[in-house]
């Protein structure tokens, strides 16, 4: 399909490649359920970080904030390369031996250089986009920053280019050696749900 | 605390440093109710990588494997640095104002480095871990890996040594300027359930 991402040698994974897809709906789905991402990036000591962020998405690009005071807020304007990932565990998938006990999941994995949003307009849709993710409309009854928050706020973007999501489903494999078993298998599922504000 | 971890530059955030903690309950605790967790790692092309696994904990050691055939599960007995999270989101958090909208988290980072189990007992302590996890005494009544299997997987381990846990709880914060706004805040609280088995 024209709206599918290629793969590369980053988004091609050495096991279980086919549970891997680039379809362009599937990486935005789990993009938009997952409640937060992670953002690792290499840093200045050469080994590797990790921050875990909320983020918002608009068309085929990823928004995430980090203040100027931030390990990732100070970041220069040529941009850092990072590795995003968000996960949505679906289940636990129960098998009749210890191997073949596993998890169903939809994970996102996307590559490439986070850059900081310089253009107001865009800045401006983008913190929109992030609080109309907590709630329709909520951009639109809150107050928006004023001038000294703005400028407090840093926004980063990431576009989603070399991207893909892994998908597990389905039940447990079971191999000849499990036959004399004895126990109940199946999934448990797994649901993140946002309850009613208190 | 005897048992509380010392922070280090890389597990002392540059914002909202009140919000770290290093208590080793509180770390095992975020730990034990992840579902999952996140590796980064830097990859041989010298660019951040992430993968999220399933992880078990046996004292103050992780444990996640990866097949030998794994990106992961080719690393050398001399191991690699790895940055892990593990994070469980416990609200929406909703404000007057865009900047003030924020999530409330516990999120645990570790830095270290991750080696491969080399001593039996020890692996088959730490696939119990992880199927254990699953269900309380599930190892007890599923068949352990023959030899075959045992020698298809991996599994690597991180000493909890450079950890902290990274909290925010309660109400959003309500500046001056949001006196005059109406509308509802309030948090919508956040819950991952694992159902029963189908």
């Amino acid at each position: 399909m024209s709206n599918d991402f290629s793969p590369t040698a980053r988004t091609t994974p050495r096991r279980h490649s086919e549970r891997m897809g680039y379809e362009e709906r599937a990486v935005h789905e789990v993009l938009d359920e997952a409640l937060y991402c992670t953002v690792s990036f290499v840093g200045s000591d050469g080994t590797p970080q990790v921050i875990p962020t909320f983020h918002g998405r608009i068309g085929n690009r990823l928004y995430f904030h980090g203040s100027t005071g931030s390990t990732v807020g100070l970041a220069d304007e040529s941009g850092f390369a990072v590795a995003v990932n968000a996960t949505v565990v679906d289940g636990l998938v129960f098998a009749k031996s210890w191997p073949n006990h596993s998890s169903n999941y939809r994970s996102v994995i996307a590559h490439g250089v986070a850059r900081t949003v310089t253009d107001a307009d865009e800045k401006w849709a983008a913190m929109r986009a992030l609080i109309d993710r907590m709630e329709a409309g909520r951009s639109d009854v809150t107050r928006p920053p004023d001038a000294k928050e703005d400028a407090q706020v840093r926004f980063l973007y990431l576009d989603l280019d070399e991207v893909g999501v892994k998908v597990r489903e389905g039940l447990a494999a079971e191999v000849a050696a499990d036959a004399t078993v004895d126990c109940e298998t199946g999934i448990a599922p797994v649901r993140t749900v946002v309850h009613p504000r208190e």
